[in-house]
């Protein structure tokens, strides 16, 4: 076995225990610019990464399985992290198109933003059968969950 | 077993084959500045998840085991992407402080990143050893790894 590989293992065994445990405390940033300008990366990530997968499954780009595999593995790991930077007070304080509603009804941001996730565990599944078909339909209802929330909290 | 613990194990083996494989096809950005804007989000992103793990190593942030071995662990992840964003044309087409001479010094600068990415599966080991000492020496290599390829190629 590698190092390299070794150490793939190792990733691995983390990303297992960062998913299936409650989150760890959380970390301060230092001010709202900070934490808005975190959100915004780590959604410009996500779209990256899903973007390639709904490109390949409406033929934008060439099918690759195996890179639609990989990146819609980024993506589905990457979907965890954004929310991390909706801290209280980070309403204003950069450049942000969050609607401020978010934080007086964090609960349903935060199912919209869970129903994400799942859809993007399942385009991760989707990707890795191979089955076109079956990758479409999960581009399609992913792409629908990031929809319904930029809908009711990005403002234009 | 729960769907939850299901799905974070199918991205635990995913996460496998993301680093012990040889990369996929690479795939093309539209334009320049979106290469630019990627790779820009993914440094923030890893700065942030890195930036914790240093700021409890250096007494900065209370020490969480838990904690910094999650960011650890993301920053191990997050690490690998933001080089695919320096795709030939995108030395300039957006707002970069990237070295224009990264693109005549590939495989030097492609040394420097996997020097970094090799600290940073350095420092997810030792954030999962619990051992401070080890996980302050981890921090002292990754972060020089860090600075020394924005010393030589990210302009000022």
């Amino acid at each position: 076995m590698t190092r390299r590989l070794m150490s793939a293992r190792m990733v691995a065994a983390a990303i297992v225990s960062l998913a299936a445990a409650a989150p760890a405390m959380a970390q301060p940033f230092a001010k709202p610019e900070d934490a808005i300008k975190y959100r915004k990366a780590a959604f410009t990530v996500l779209a990256r990464h899903f973007g390639v997968v709904a490109a390949m499954a409406n033929n934008r780009l060439p099918y690759d399985a195996k890179a639609a595999a990989e990146n819609a593995d980024i993506a589905n790991v990457v979907a965890r992290l954004p929310y991390a930077g909706f801290v209280p007070g980070s309403e204003r304080g950069g450049d942000t198109k969050a609607d401020p509603k978010i934080w007086s009804e964090m609960p349903k941001f935060n199912a919209a933003a869970q129903k994400m996730q799942d859809e993007m565990g399942k385009l991760a599944a989707a990707a890795k059968s191979g089955n076109m078909d079956q990758l479409k339909s999960a581009v399609g209802a992913t792409g629908a969950a990031c929809k319904a929330c930029h809908d009711d909290y990005r403002m234009q």
